[in-house]
């Protein structure tokens, strides 16, 4: 069984970069042994490894082993930084990769996102108190960030404290990343969880089920607004129905000082297949959470209530 | 392919009840004969025909059949009304069957039932302006009700008096009626409508997208608190922070006067293979909203403005 360490998530060896095929999750626990650097970007363009921080780690010993394997550098940049061109952190893990094309680089971009995760629970733990039943949404895990994560990051510290009595997962339509992913690094971890559909969030909140919700973010505007995996603020409207805490953790790289509000994230459309077979259907892939619905912002320099970012 | 009418879902012949078998909607459009009461009520416990109206009048057929037979009565009756024990109408049809167990008997519990959805469509007339947007969840069409539907049936109605521009589908996790049976049904009638995963309700009401969300309803307390499929209560907690009409639809007989307030109502677990494969699961089958968040209750009586029923 695999464990959840940074390396079984990605790691460079001598020849290749291998990453665990989070396609065939949780079904199957297999390798995937990329062998340059085109190959890297593919398996980022298919999803065999997703989630924004891990995918910047993939492309940075994907660069690593352009280098290593004296391949042409701009051409592996290029093919790298094109596989997903919306994910902010795969350019910013490659414009460190330029200015030192070494595997030591690689590493301590992967070393650096994992002490971001750990900085970032370390601060969510004032969310928690003895008995806490926390609901989170999609995957913010080690699969998501190489080795720890963000939302999931604090929850997992949070047990190991002692903190949390359960977790409650939600499935994710459409492609359920909760349900697939979320699910399989709890089991391993040891941590007690249900997973439910997204819609019976509602019902068990209003039952008193949930002290905490905590979710990730794609990005979050200079006022606090903050865009995620859809159905988030469906979440956000029923904490605050209930007077429970709703927690955002993120790096602070998620932040989009460009976008002043809300109104300035696009909103991307998936395709109508991924919804349901042959009907016309319409996938927003994420939706955007007003600052005022939020109770914390937590990022790897401390923890800040409230709407307002600095 | 299947026309909506009310002998295309479930109809008495000479020797059979014949009905089209949702199990195998949308991908095939088959129909099962049943060709005694023990049959019929195997239809009816393996979901080929549900929604409680629908079951309702496959059980007057199925009891019909059985007096055509020259079958035991009451061991119809018995095997009949054992098939989903806690579905009120079955029992209420059968009641009726037995005062008078002839196929014109049988005819008519279709009939009013299709009446009775007609009735409440003219009357949900006067929430719908030209060029409503509706969100609906879960099915409560033709196929849910023997011929015309509850919230659906509004719909539709309110589509062919020119009042409907495009209709949201919930998926309905987990089983999906929304985009398997309210998108059939949908398809068919030729009215313009879009899947989509439930959480991106919220996605769509925020941004402006929906006028009015119609639901049916399992049972109705007496002071208009309603169960029904579960996450009906996050969308009316997200459609009266956007001040969207939040509407149910359905019959008098779903008023349950012996439960004071939702708190009376059970909340049914179903099987948690049902959400996820192998991971342990909770799987509310419905959840309680609140009668103030309900702005009108349609009943085959009339439009109920407010909270209480009388």
């Amino acid at each position: 069984m695999t464990s959840l360490t940074p390396d079984s998530i990605v790691r460079l060896e001598a020849d290749a970069v291998v990453l665990l095929d989070q396609r065939r999750l949780p079904d199957e626990e297999v390798e995937l042994e990329c062998r340059d650097a085109a190959e890297v970007a593919e398996a980022i363009r298919t999803l065999a490894i997703r989630g924004a921080p891990a995918i910047g780690v993939a492309a940075a010993y994907g660069y690593a082993l352009a280098a290593q394997r004296g391949d042409d550098l701009e051409e592996a940049d290029h093919v790298l930084r094109s596989a997903r061109p919306t994910a902010v952190n795969l350019g910013w893990a490659l414009d460190r990769m330029r200015e030192e094309p070494t595997p030591e680089r690689a590493r301590e971009i992967h070393d650096d996102e994992v002490a971001r995760c750990r900085h970032m629970a370390e601060h969510a733990l004032e969310l928690f108190r003895p008995g806490t039943r926390a609901l989170t949404h999609c995957n913010t895990g080690g699969l998501a960030t190489g080795g720890y994560g963000t939302a999931l990051g604090a929850i997992r510290l949070a047990w190991e404290r002692g903190l949390v009595e359960h977790v409650w997962v939600t499935e994710t339509r459409p492609l359920l990343q909760g349900s697939r992913l979320t699910a399989w690094e709890l089991e391993r971890l040891g941590i007690p969880f249900s997973v439910i559909v997204d819609s019976a969030a509602g019902s068990l909140i209003a039952r008193g089920l949930v002290d905490v919700v905590l979710t990730g973010a794609d990005r979050i505007a200079a006022n606090g607004d903050t865009a995620n995996k859809i159905g988030t603020y469906g979440l956000a409207v029923l904490a605050r129905r209930h007077e429970v805490t709703f927690v955002v953790v993120a790096p602070t790289s998620t932040i989009d000082h460009a976008a002043a509000d809300g109104d300035a994230i696009p909103i991307e459309e998936r395709a109508s297949a991924e919804v349901s077979g042959g009907y016309p259907a319409v996938n927003p892939a994420f939706d955007v959470t007003p600052a005022e619905l939020i109770d914390a912002i937590v990022t790897e320099d401390g923890v800040r209530r409230g709407a307002l970012i600095g």
